[in-house]
């Protein structure tokens, strides 16, 4: 007899992600497809002093059981970053340390989702918020976005249709689209919270990755200009991105009841994040090297992510359309289809692999109403030069003669 | 109007413990309430060095996402560890990696636990497990033991009664009775699995930390005796009480379909468990470092548990009965109420803290029918010296007249 398996997991669903990345693995292949930072990037030797710290300074906290909450002196250092970052009056102790900002996701939904709740999110969004929702019984509800983030005139009317259990946001530099929420549109999603008395979740771990002009401070960062929004807004942010995902070290801020559940419930998922990565991402902040860090990735970042916006102009011309982004790690595009060409994101991504290109197509990232035509490309691993090959491979596969299948 | 939460919070009480540790703040107080080996025998110099050569050798994969399943030469060397301890034919690809072994519980409650599916524990067991599976809406059934383990035909009978979903063990030296499971019941153990084909789970952080002879091999390491047995066992080891807790370090053995769930679980709980932390903890294990340092925590943790026994006989007498362990980190004693004293944990356990002393009562670590006589008495943090002058207070507690409240 095989071993009956609980009910939540006929919810997810995993194998486009799987399929693609098992293509990955041909030799020579460029790839636009991970959605992660580039190794060279990471400040090593930084780190390296850091956890030495760590190891020296205080041997039995970052080696030793720790709260649930988090290694108070790592508290303290990221309530002092989100002060640099404009969040007003934020005590360490409105913060929790997560393992990765994806357990905050899976906190929430454990705290927050009883099967059959309804949450929005934009569309597209983060896939492994989807799937994470979705194991905690979540039905989801597509809200959709332009180029200045969520339409916010359909969330309204999505709230009110669907009176969800929380309304989940990736307000800057969204994953896949690259979209960042107007300054206008923050207020307006901050005043719609309270209207509707919703929970409203703010991912946010590539904020702090922009290229030229800061983006609009953070929804937390505006919640005191909105009262009542900070009762019911949950921030979620994550070194992932600017300084390693290795440590996966994330946090959440978030009203002092739910931070509460969120912790019971984190005692009982891995009872606290590392110390050891803790004490160390606390030496590093307190050492006062992120500043220059994040100024030295955004500046590569920029780089390649304008290579990346002319060459595909170049190369593939009116065949897609896309807005340049201003921070984070994709390009969000979309297939025109002109002059009678591919216009369905799936079927590129198939034919680009045999270009030597890869990349994720854009239908996974919706978890209703996909938009085929689309593609996320990420220009956050391979230098300008590869950047450019890549692209012209791509150029290639998109005029590649439809093969019969 | 108040954040709603989801129904599966109001399966959790956390109260019991709270209590007790906002009592251990008291100054001068000796404590055996932790669960939590000495942060004086972690081997701060090897950790450092591994770090070291983790961030020198590959710092990319150290700091980077990494495979959700875990850093691959980390599962080679688990993989190796657990062949040391006679587990036989064991493929690295046969484990995952978990942000400790309470991760194991809370990917197994997820994977395996519908609302309202029974699971049997043994009565006592670990706190953290009932939480964690009562959180997926488990209904906890106890199961006794006595100093050889869980009685194996009371389990028969509750099986056939209750038809669970998994029987979860800790079989050696047990928290917090301390027990460790007969060989004969470990193979009746195996035995009743397959005849019921019932999923059974070993959690093992304690094995290695026997104090004369190694105990009984491992329900793993026997499962090739039993035919079937293998297919519906699952096995969790953690690093956390040999090596550092800090780390977050745990593994699970489970059949293969079972694993891959799992996996997609942890996919979406934390995507992976600190490479950082793993690649440390695969260098320390690649140093051939352990060895020694578990021979140096069982010879004192041994001296410390002697040192309890001894103390409690001499200063208890007949009020307290208890079996000497032989290995572990608790002594799981029982009031006798002989000459009249207090018989019940909970009371000795407030009178001892105004004498100085804290331990947990056992009376939480019961799903069903609490044995209320009962106490757990950590003797891994304190010195002889500390064990001894701490158990003299709990005799004076012991003494005390009962106080009208």
């Amino acid at each position: 007899m095989p071993i009956t398996f609980a009910d939540r997991l006929n919810q997810v669903e995993t194998s486009a992600i799987r399929e693609l990345f098992k293509l990955l693995g041909k030799p020579g292949i460029i790839s636009f497809a991970g959605g992660f930072p580039d190794s060279a990037m990471f400040d090593v030797e930084g780190l390296r002093t850091a956890s030495e710290a760590a190891l020296r300074e205080e041997p039995g906290a970052a080696l030793q059981y720790g709260a649930t909450e988090g290694y108070q002196p790592l508290r303290e250092q990221l309530a002092a970053f989100m002060a640099g970052k404009s969040v007003r009056d934020l005590a360490p102790e409105q913060l929790i340390v997560t393992t990765g900002s994806q357990q905050a996701l899976d906190l929430l939904g454990k705290t927050l989702i009883d099967p059959g709740d309804k949450v929005i999110v934009e569309g597209p969004t983060f896939l492994a918020t989807i799937q994470c929702f979705r194991l905690y019984g979540a039905q989801l509800v597509s809200a959709p976005i332009d180029a200045d983030g969520v339409r916010v005139d359909a969330l309204e009317r999505l709230i009110e249709e669907h009176r969800p259990k929380l309304v989940y946001l990736i307000p800057t530099f969204g994953n896949p689209s690259g979209a960042t929420l107007s300054l206008e549109r923050r207020r307006r999603v901050l005043e719609l919270a309270v209207k509707h008395q919703v929970v409203l979740v703010e991912d946010d771990p590539y904020g702090d990755l922009y290229f030229g002009e800061a983006p609009p401070p953070s929804l937390l960062a505006l919640s005191h200009e909105v009262p009542g929004s900070r009762e019911l807004l949950v921030h979620c942010g994550s070194l992932s991105k600017v300084l390693a995902p290795g440590l996966r070290i994330g946090w959440m801020v978030a009203p002092a009841e739910l931070l509460a559940r969120a912790t019971m419930c984190k005692q009982f998922s891995d009872a606290h994040t590392s110390t050891f990565a803790q004490a160390t991402a606390a030496q590093y902040l307190r050492a006062g090297r992120m500043p220059a860090t994040l100024a030295r990735v955004r500046e590569v970042y920029a780089g390649r992510a304008q290579a990346m916006g002319e060459a595909l102009r170049r190369e593939l011309g009116e065949g897609v359309d896309f807005v340049a982004p201003r921070g984070g790690l994709f390009i969000w595009a979309r297939l025109t289809g002109a002059g009678g060409r591919i216009a369905d994101g799936r079927e590129l991504a198939r034919r680009a692999i045999d270009q030597g290109v890869a990349f994720v197509p854009g239908t996974p990232f919706f978890c209703a109403d996909p938009d085929h035509a689309t593609l996320r490309l990420s220009f956050a691993t391979a230098d300008a030069e590869r950047i450019r090959e890549g692209v012209v491979r791509m150029g290639r596969a998109l005029e590649t003669e439809a093969v019969p299948s």
